[in-house]
């Protein structure tokens, strides 16, 4: 039976890319997409998000917009990664679909509190404004989620700053509530993203489907692939916000490890920092674990395989 | 007209009779009350607001329970001011009221949305989770309520460190959020509070009385002013919490002085601390104010008078 | 018997009549004056320092130039407030004394090291960096100075933030050092030193002693008074520094209150706060106190006899 | 010509074993030895340097005690780890040396100002209070040293906190001195030393010797390894402090990446971490670097070779 999960995301080339996974992937049930500002503003990423809906073909489900601000912090966007739109690169189509009238967290609540106890994942690919409020708003989600697999952090980098990964850094009070939670969680820091490059063979078999899903993502890439080069000197872009998705498709991709993990708030040069501890063993109560190893090329058939299992929606 | 007010409090001997004060004046119109953990647990403050409302003859207005843990940081509470119930010293009835079944988050917001705009005045005199959370929430609140009159924080002093406050301290993220929004904010620190002495005279007063309510609040500040005795070597106990209510029904009880003010978060000996600038006149922008001085005669008479005018409900 | 005294100062106007009051005042024996950065670099305030010896005709103690930069932090100096000479009005005559070739920390612990034990009054008045460096370099200096009465630090504000002064903010770790050694520790905050002005009235005494000294202070405060009109909107500028010298001198010119007294290193509103506990009678083992009330015109009636007395040296 | 070396260490098992590898390895000139408190306190690690010189057969240079407590915070020392003595495990034997009359802060700046501009190696592998007052007291060493190589930090872990390691921890405001100024610096963090592994492979060659020292080595290391195997859970004891002097004598043991590197100050979890900026090439300016990897074989070869010339000295 497929993992029903709730998309939580900024689109953003590779949020957009995540989409795409959750909806091709049959071992996926995306049942909802909620936004929330990172990448670019809120309204923009909204946009964008009900644009891949249309590209990729995604209906049926509701689309809710979030936060707009961080919960302590000013706002931050990624204009020099992620372009003017959010989503610079590919034209983007007038959405079908009509926001939600639910504020995000009132859909992530009613997603959870509706389902079946232990059948939803959360999936936050951005930053974890939404779910932190949702938990402070209605505290019985935390049980009765299944897990929280989250894109974020890095455990011995950042690429923020040197210590801070951008979705962590950019609300780093809302990521402090949520890997603090009871909940099952699972992080995908960047240490593990920056080896899901699209380097040029992998952009090739988007190419080669020929579908315009699949050139979407191809346009994607060619313009993350640019700034990802210019800014911070990257060969090719590392695509990170699938990876969270693959890690509910299939955990053996990954290779990950339980350790107690929370959220630097106060330091001068950390601030936003995911700290684990992995001097000892992780104790019994521990629920947080981290991916630190990625099976790269069976997580880039997994995108392959949902972009042209998507076709040609229109 | 009398003026609009929720209040949002965590009684706790000193929101009890602010909620006697908002009940028996006739220039409010209390609308609704919210509770949050603080003096005690989200449980104990929220039974004790109804046992309060039942001693006053409170009814026909909604009362909801809201946060029951801070937004970051550990849960704390007072019991060794406040007692293990949170209200120790009179005997407690049970409650007649039942618990609204909304969140009070929720209950914030649809009081600010569905009153006309610049009617609704918010009195927080306990931690300021639950207004944050309502700001983050729904942002169009800030601009439609009329002013924010809270009870916290302490411009020279604290009292649960050297600098800080008890209802900032234990979630001084919260408190940076309602602060720094730009709607207009009154706050009433224990600088002004401190001054609000429950004196022999003043509970004299309340004795000669004779009603119910009136020995229910005497029993009150016999129970408070021997933990303040005891914890803080005061002479008499501080009321903080109705001097927020007296502003609403009289600013001009008070002496304010408008500044920038926002919330210390990262201090080793200041978190938790307010911090009123005064260095060069208020901007032109600037929305927030602390009352620096109080007629604390003109004060109890406001709260003495209410407590008569409640009279014996039951 | 005089006092005896050691000045280590960043000559600063304020500084200058800190050292023609120690100079001048009979109850004073000033045996050596130490500079440090602060109001200017290190060079300037140094080449100042010996220029005020000129001026006052203090011949015949040390004179020598310490630390160039704070301990931990970048160096800030205060332009806006002392000029680029960091004396800036009247003319400087050049130096006649000679720099003592020993640095300042090395001479203040030969200073102490070598005086009867409890017979040397540490005047800083400047940032505490030489003062700190000395107390880690040769901590039996602790127990054998008589007493340490600095300028620096607020109560209830600050002028360089809203609750740091600028003697302690541009090195926040010594003054941590200072005031938490054993010693006897007095402190002399801008709460009382903003009390200290030179109205038009105390600059006519000046002017009235006709002296060469008389006039120089005369240009200081000029100049002084126009920075702080203009920066931070003082009718009269605050004479800081010769208010420790005046408390050697005589304590009965100031209200004093013993408390725990730190130094905040890490607040992002408050570093370089001084916080004084003010909440319980100070413990058996506290060793600072911080004035909190002047009588101004004794005062001035001090620093004005100095002048008077120091007469025209050349 | 062999290297002028200053060995500035806590004895401390580790340190012993850096001072026999400093004081057998021909390539090395050990000038002289200071102390600072760490492992344990001063007057503990003072002794044990003095025993370990009487062990080794170290005549004829300084030994200077130096720093009893860090810069800002209080002393915290390691007896779970190098037990009560600091050097707990072999009989030490009565220093035959007198200790300098000096403090190490002044022999450390003597000892650079009166050797030729760029001959003497500082190599701290202790805590950095020493280097980093030495530095604040006489600024002109900075230029003046050959290079800075130190044992501490952690890049990608900690071992006294999850991102801290101890001799940075436990005065990160002296080492946030030691790292900031402009001399070259070398750190060998713990990333690197825990793969100096002291295997039974290693103890067996040391056994294989004969000598008093190898015996004083293995007796060190069979306690060091009983430590850290009860509190950290290592099979065999990591090796820290002979690390930075084998990268003196042979760098090419080490390999080193060039990064801009700096301390955490305010962090709640991450106060003392190093933080080195991989994100970009290090900029032209850069004169710090970090050893990411080390020849392990080598480096042990380098240790037995040293203790095997030691002979036998008594």
């Amino acid at each position: 039976m497929p993992q029903k999960i709730l998309l939580d995301c900024d689109p953003g080339h590779d949020d957009a890319i995540a989409m795409l996974l959750a909806h091709g992937n049959p071992e996926i049930d995306l049942v909802a997409v909620t936004t929330v500002m990172g990448n670019q503003t809120l309204e923009k990423v909204t946009r964008n998000a009900l644009s891949v809906a249309r590209v990729a073909g995604i209906t049926g489900i509701p689309f809710a917009a979030g936060s707009a601000r961080p919960l302590v912090r000013e706002i931050e966007t990624a204009p020099t990664i992620h372009g003017e739109s959010g989503l610079d690169g590919p034209e983007l189509p007038e959405p079908l679909l009509e926001l939600d009238s639910r504020n995000a967290v009132e859909l992530i609540i009613e997603t959870i509190m509706t389902n079946e106890p232990g059948t939803i994942t959360l999936v936050p690919t951005g930053a974890l404004t939404n779910i932190a409020l949702a938990a402070r708003m209605e505290p019985r989600i935390v049980e009765r989620v299944k897990e929280v697999v989250l894109m974020g952090g890095g455990t011995n980098f950042g690429n923020w700053s040197a210590t801070a990964e951008f979705n962590i850094v950019i609300d780093p009070e809302a990521a402090h509530i949520v890997f603090n939670e009871a909940w099952p969680l699972t992080q995908i820091p960047i240490d593990v993203t920056h080896e899901a490059l699209a380097t040029p063979d992998v952009v090739e078999r988007f190419t080669a489907i020929g579908t315009a899903p699949a050139r979407f993502v191809v346009e994607l890439l060619d313009f993350f692939g640019s700034t990802y080069r210019e800014v911070q000197g990257f060969d090719a872009p590392p695509v990170h916000d699938p990876c969270a998705v693959a890690y509910v498709i299939d955990p053996s991709i990954f290779t990950v490890r339980r350790a107690p993990i929370t959220v630097e708030l106060v330091g001068t040069l950390t601030a936003g920092m995911t700290v684990a501890d992995f001097r000892a063993p992780a104790p019994a109560d521990c629920t947080t674990q981290v991916a630190i190893g990625i099976d790269t090329p069976r997580f880039w058939d997994l995108v392959v395989d949902a972009v042209e299992r998507i076709g040609d929606p229109e």
